[in-house]
Order: structure tokens, then sequence, then C-alpha cells
């Protein structure tokens, strides 16, 4: 006998949407965060996770504008560029991730640091303005930040930055936290990861849910 | 000034599986299945994640064997076929997500589902023996079990199962554990996702850590 489940897309997200509200402490969330945060929990399947939400002041505002003017989306991991509902962009926005670019090994080797890193020099041309998303690699946010402690480093409109894991991920945004150098939205301690970076990029893009 | 951190991803590793192995009880996992649990942990940034993990009897040789015969690894999301390493695999497996193929939009419509689980009809000629990797959908993981009470349809190798989310998600992942057609692996509960389900794939593809 066939399973008995829901099959209507629309009627998950809202359901889904709707236990999220009910059972997530969402109250130090601004009308700007709130959908952001509750999207980031779904794509985590865990409203423990709402604690450990941080965004900047006016940082989804700022991304939100960044979006709607164009702004192309930067991300660290193929998982996080693939994950991105192109028909949610308001401006058919470029996504670009640089990971697997021909010119990316040899870079990490030149340089003595992660592919992770290394792709973000070819971020260079893109960077002013963009809205950056690094769901994957810790040694991706600390190569931005010490890329955009040169004064000459083009400015991106935000950072969604939620590295996961055990080593470099609780430190690097801590270091972003710390001193942003744009509005930034963090995941604090060892959470992350592409699925919440992707969320939070998703909900950024549209009001829709 | 920069910052100061790891930059040599093998050490990386190394020291995440540290941690890991140190602060996470994976006792009850038999040595075929503790590097997978190790790295589901890793992906999900949570040594929690690990009471919630399920391996049935034979589930991780039974999924090994087939990969290094060849078997293809089917994915109901793009954020899982991207996800996993080509590198890793033993036998250049084919990685196959089905779900924006030209057909499924029309055929999720006519069958009155999801893209996700419509786009399960096209694995139809590569089930026999695949590796199943499903870690978005609930709906995929219901409409697979579907599927699989035909008994002319063939049969994967194994299974599996970790979508993640608030409906259905906990519920398609108990059927499978209740009944399970092929040998199965998921994680109990809401938690589960793509980085979470890449990374049994990439520790059953390989055993280099």
């Amino acid at each position: 006998m066939p399973h008995e489940y829901e099959t209507d897309g629309a009627a998950i997200y809202r359901q889904s949407f709707a236990i999220i509200r009910a059972e997530a402490d969402l109250a130090r969330f601004d009308p700007d965060e709130e959908p952001v945060a509750v999207r980031m929990i779904h794509a985590a399947g865990m409203v423990a996770l709402a604690p450990h939400i941080r965004f900047s002041a006016g940082f989804a505002r700022a991304a939100r504008a960044a979006l709607q003017a164009g702004a192309p989306i930067l991300c660290d991991a193929r998982m996080v560029s693939e994950g991105i509902t192109r028909a949610r962009l308001p401006a058919g926005n470029a996504v670009v991730c640089t990971l697997h670019d021909a010119a990316t090994p040899a870079r990490a080797t030149a340089m003595g640091t992660t592919r992770s890193a290394a792709a973000l020099e070819l971020w260079l041309p893109h960077l002013a303005g963009a809205v950056v998303a690094i769901g994957n690699a810790p040694t991706a946010l600390f190569h931005l930040l010490d890329m955009l402690e040169d004064p000459t480093c083009p400015r991106p409109a935000a950072i969604i930055g939620c590295p996961v894991g055990f080593v470099g991920a609780a430190e690097s945004k801590n270091a972003l936290w710390a001193d942003p150098p744009a509005p930034c939205c963090i995941v604090a301690g060892r959470l992350g990861g592409s699925a919440i970076t992707v969320a939070a990029v998703n909900a950024l893009a549209s009001r829709a849910e």
C-alpha cells in the first residue's frame, strides 16, 4: 500500500515554516531578519539553531538591496552555488564559484594554502558590491578577511559567513563578527554549512515563502 | 595583520576527525560503519549527531562493495550530486541527479506530486544495484519506498536515506527503517541534509581520511 504523505511542495513549505515559528524563539530578530532565520532553521532541520544565528545591524537590508541591484553572489563551494534557487533571484544575479577554476590548484600551491582560500583571489573582479556566501571552508572566510585588510581591496555589500566544522570554523566566524568589514550574518560555533548558507541567500533573494 | 590559521587541508581533516573521535560516542559502530559516522558528524559540525545515525546490518559493506563494482550513485538533489568528491570514487562511478531533467516538471504535475518525487521515475534504468543518496526531500524517499513495493522494480544495493526537515523527514526515515527494501543508513528525526548525505557517500567511496 502506498505511503500517505504531503505531496504539495507549497504546503510542505507552509507547514514547515509554521512549525518553526511555533517552536523557535525568534523574538530577537527584526522583520527583515526573521524570514532569513526561519529559512536557515528550515535547512538545518533544527530549531536549536536559532540562538546561534547572528545578524549585524543592517545586514538583511544591505544584502536584499544588493541583490535587487543585481549584485553577483560569490560562493566558496559548488554545494552553495548549486543550491541557490535561480527563480528566486530578483535580477538574474550571477552566481559565481571559482573553486574548480583550472587556475585554482596551482594558485593554492603557490600561496601555500587551501584551494578554497586560493579560489577567492579569482573573486576580485566581482567583489565590489557583491553578496559573499561562504558555507563550507573556514580557510575561505579567513582569507577573505585577510584580503579585506587591504584598504584597496573592493568591498562586498554583505557577507554570509557560515563555514562549518571543528577546525577554524568557530574561529573564522568570531573574527568576522569581531570586526566586520561589511554587514554580515554568521552562525556562531561549529554549526553552519552549505545548506544553511544557501537558505540565507534564498531568503534574502525573495520575500516569497 | 593576517589571521593565523591552519592552511593545510590534510591537517585540517586530521585534526577534525581526531576531535570527533575524542568527543563523540562511537562505540556502537563497527569498523565498517565508524568512518562513515565520523564523516557524517564532520559534515554536520555536531558530535550530537552520533546517536541519531543508524546503519542496518551489512549496510556499509554492501554500499562499499557496490561502489567498488561500479554502481551508479542516484541523488535526489544537485547539492548532493555536486558534493560528492569524484576523486574518491573507486570506479569512476556515474553520479546521477534527474531533478532538473526537462521531463520532470510535467511528470510531477501529471503524478500530482513534487518534482523531487517525480524525478525518481527517471532512476529506473539505473536503479538495479545502485547506491541511492537521498539528502533533501522526504517526498523522494517516500516515493522510492512506494516504487520498491512493486516486486518487479529493480533493487538498489544500498539506500542512504537522510532527508532533512519538519514535514515528512522523520516519517519517511521511520518508514525506511521499519521495513528496509535494501541495506540502509538513516539519520533519525528531523536532522539530515545534503552535506551529511554527501559525507556518507564520500566515506563509503574510499577508506582514505
